[in-house]
């Protein structure tokens, strides 16, 4: 706060303040600097959003997922944003937005701010925009923690969220916000805020990984028929999914760069779209099972807003309420049919993130106001959502699945059956989730 | 992310980055263009505070209840957020703000935007202006669901929720924040933020409520003496809290609908009145029942945010200290009052925002710096706060009364007595809020 | 909402808009007035994601104690807030920034306007400064209570959080950020954010506590061997970590107090830090005990954010992955000495604030980019860091250990033994945190 400082004279009765003022007058001397100013200001604190999003996911799984492994699922979120983060600034970034050819970035390692440098990414500043971009690469990452949950070596997961972070993800995004080849098609493809660059990578990686580890002891009867594993606390799944919707405030809108007069038009799309998917995902799983299922109330919301990324910023409030609604009631049947084709997600995270993701992204090719099939664009808009949406698919599966398969081979995937059954917290972290005195209150 | 296109040659080693420049010399070509811009970026900031208050709600609530129906609550506090922004979209803003009578909106249905055409609300866009007041809709609904909490059908508390947020509040916004009847008396009603627009409108729902409802299984001895339910969460209770405190600092602030100087004084005078009500409550208690109880000193703040919302633009610090730590004060009588008239309201949803709304919208007639009776402004101003507190509490509980008894006499209100003594979360959503695991842990 | 009014024709079509143009067109007049409105919202904003802290550093403190004193541990965090907000503006704000001597402020009491009137804070209004410093206040306040959990009476710690908040921190704002004798030394003292002015206060003040109050029962065996005392939720520490990683992007660029473009540098150097952090004392603490403990890493997370707190402003990318890094693997070791010494901190508070904000802000003195000892800037800037570090260390032990001897001393500091063995919460509060159905779920 070296501007801060109140220069006092000893015994003086006024005090004369120099404070922020001449900063201020360099930075705002003109109408487009202040513009900028606020540009970077909004995108920051929309990035602050998407990191709280960190908070969300963590609760969202522990809540689906057993108490005896609760501490290792706040271990996993903790680290794929600390190691995330690192492995993003060092080589993700480059990989991602430096210069490069269609497929990946060859330049701006370690954030060389000679490589970004002025005006790059317009009026954001590298940290801004770093910042910005960062928080959506954990999210890619932590999506993966949430199929994987209850099973995984601590040290596997490490390495592998590292990996997707530093390596995986940047690559996709690359194709697309780095201008690489899928911005380069005759008519781009359109993903704005990453329905598949970011949501269905992690829900490939994390279909990949999930059946490369196989399902949890107790999930499948010797039939092969599912049983449901009830999660520990339904508290903190919802209290996460109202978390993470206030993140998608900052993830969609964001998504604008800057601050001007369609980021209310995206936030509203963003808000409609999750509450349609709420109520259609609670509606359907009504009918379905008899009883309205609060866990998959709040997939379904989960699936309306990972539905409406791809395209918040292009389709109108009825086009985002009719995307919203069918992901929710999509994600109830996604969730079922993954449960009974022998692929354990404890948390729905394949189908809220990756089919809903996907769902969204094609959607977009239908719903675009003024590229898409109904508003009478033809089809060149869906064929270019198609092409992203199948190669993103095949690429995340292929090397998150050699990733595993390469991580199974070497260090191990997954915990000892006996460590499985008592929980993975006592083993691999040494303490358990919650203290002994939690159960004797009284 | 369309502005976020690198255009990056194949080979090359300079990036042309097009990004957001040209939208940014459109939208920032002036002063007031900016200042249009900042007003909406930071009423949607606000909004999104004021959304994540809904997390608050919840988490009061379930934290003064009982573990047993912990998903029920959730799920309400989920689905009255969604379904109730759905409904407000369709109609609920139609009526409050949408042209009319005095008493209710006859246009503007679906936020047709022909209807709210650009200018309609100053400088904030039609989305901008949506999201903030629907987010103040999902509030007024969301408090009823404490107070009847333990008891409810699901299913019933799905249609009053959304016919609270279609109907009934949206008529009582129209009154003042519309144009209507109450801003046009002699001496326009003052209410702010909404202590009696959205808290009254809550508490008053939640008392007709819980007097159509009846009290909870054991609530009451042979005798009619109340007998104290502990909550399962006191963490919940108070983190809810917290967030409900951050969330005001959208409410209030944010009810300014601009981005001016007026702003961080309203900030101020909702901190003192909020911690001020805190001490208030916590030393009240204190001396009544010789504990510091914890759920009553949260009640307090709440009590004192709830108190200063009316008059937060209007009043002194001073006087938002006086407001803040007499409904501190008020609202631990209050609950101890309600509680011996045989009305159960399990979280004190009807003292704090109902009894402390009225309060302290009244008291802006008192303390009101231009028209207040204490600065010479006599007592016009405290009439029209009466006629606003008073027709107010009479419309919505005799509204609310009737939606209730309707629901009673076809669908049915509460549940069975078995169902309620086993809790609501098994038998009306199939599943534990915890999973049985969480009472073996080690 | 005055300004919200839409005044209607009874019966006419076109609504007449009035809403906030007017103050529009005198605030926005210009390019400056737009860049102080700017200001004011973004500090407000970075103001409530600090005080967003307070419901962390609850979690933190919760989640790593036992349950039996979990309400105990939240109305201290609620109190501390409503109180320290309170004392704060009566007297606080006045010693810290009010004009005076050196040492301390002895003009403006009671948010006196006329003493710090317009222009005395640079563009910020009273108001918006005043919100931003008492949420600092609030997280001094806050450190202490971690390290005195689980043995302390209520009503002593209300007593010292007040003078805390009132007298022992306020003096040590005004020696640097009030203009004091430590912004007057001939290289002044470099503490941007407060690694010492907060946080070191904090811990200094939690170490005093500590000691004065002694171990908790059972923490240490016949030869003096520390024991683990497990605490009670895992998840609830690390939600709480996520939630101060959150508002720290308040704490460190808010204190820029402008919007202008040096404060996305300091939110990633603030990001890198933590971060850092986080991975360093994880692998630390694995290397060192064959287990990555979950709360350790945590402890890491803030360990690199309260390190970088000092330099955040002043330092590369570089010297903030490092100084987070180191400050990271020194909270390990900082824990468990501590803990051998017979000092018992049941959260780690004086390890991560205490140790952890001198060494943050000794390392400005190295890592300064135009005044640190790696960057050419010789010795001076390290000696002042010292001259700060060690002074506030020497005053505030001082002051606080008075403090404590003399609360020991009257009303007493600590609970009765069968007191601290059954939990403070039903003794002190009447109610146990959890209800006695949480461990009767099924």
């Amino acid at each position: 706060m070296k501007r801060r400082l109140l220069f006092i004279g000893t015994g003086a009765a006024i005090a004369t303040v120099l404070l922020a003022a001449p900063a201020m007058a360099q930075d705002g001397s003109s109408v487009d600097a202040l513009q900028a100013t606020l540009d970077n200001i909004w995108i920051l604190i929309a990035a602050v959003l998407v990191i709280f999003m960190q908070a969300g996911f963590a609760l969202v799984e522990a809540g689906l997922t057993r108490a005896k492994s609760v501490a290792n699922i706040m271990m996993k979120n903790l680290m794929d944003f600390s190691a995330g983060v690192l492995a993003f600034a060092f080589t993700g970034f480059a990989i991602a937005f430096g210069s490069g050819n269609d497929f990946f970035g060859t330049e701006g390692w370690f954030l060389n701010a000679n490589h970004f440098s002025e005006g790059y990414f317009g009026t954001l500043s590298l940290p801004t925009f770093f910042i910005f971009q960062v928080a959506f690469a954990a999210t890619a990452a932590t999506i993966v923690s949430g199929a994987m949950a209850e099973r995984t070596k601590f040290k596997s997961y490490f390495v592998y969220s590292f990996a997707l972070t530093a390596i995986i993800y940047p690559i996709v995004v690359h194709w697309l916000w780095g201008g690489g080849w899928l911005a380069k098609l005759g008519t781009p493809m359109i993903d704005f805020a990453g329905s598949t660059i970011v949501h269905s990578v992690g829900g490939w990686a994390a279909l990949a990984g999930a059946i490369v580890l196989g399902p949890r002891i107790g999930k499948y009867d010797k039939d092969g028929k599912p049983r449901a594993i009830p999660g520990h606390s339904i508290p903190f799944a919802i209290i996460g999914v109202f978390i993470l919707f206030i993140g998608w405030f900052g993830f969609n809108p964001g998504s604008q760069l800057a601050a001007d007069s369609a980021v209310p038009a995206i936030a509203l799309t963003t808000l409609l779209a999750g509450t349609a998917g709420g109520v259609a995902a609670t509606v359907t799983v009504w009918l379905k099972t008899g009883v309205p299922d609060v866990a998959m109330a709040g997939n379904g919301v989960l699936a309306g807003l990972v539905g409406i990324t791809a395209g918040t910023a292009n389709v109108s409030n009825w086009g985002a309420f009719i995307i919203g609604a069918l992901a929710g009631v999509l994600v109830v049947y996604s969730v079922f049919f993954i449960d009974r084709r022998g692929v354990d997600d404890p948390v729905g995270a394949i189908s809220v993130h990756g089919v809903c993701g996907a769902f969204g992204t094609l959607m977009v090719g239908l719903f675009a106001t003024e590229t898409g099939l109904f508003y009478g664009g033809g089809l060149s808009q869906l064929w270019s959502q198609l092409v992203g949406v199948v190669s993103v698919f095949i690429f995340v599966t292929v090397a998150a699945g050699a990733l595993f398969y390469g991580i199974k081979a070497t260090i191990g995937l997954r915990v000892p059956p006996e460590e499985e059954i008592e929980g993975l917290d006592v083993v691999e972290h040494g303490a358990p989730g919650y203290g002994p005195d939690t159960t004797a209150l009284v």
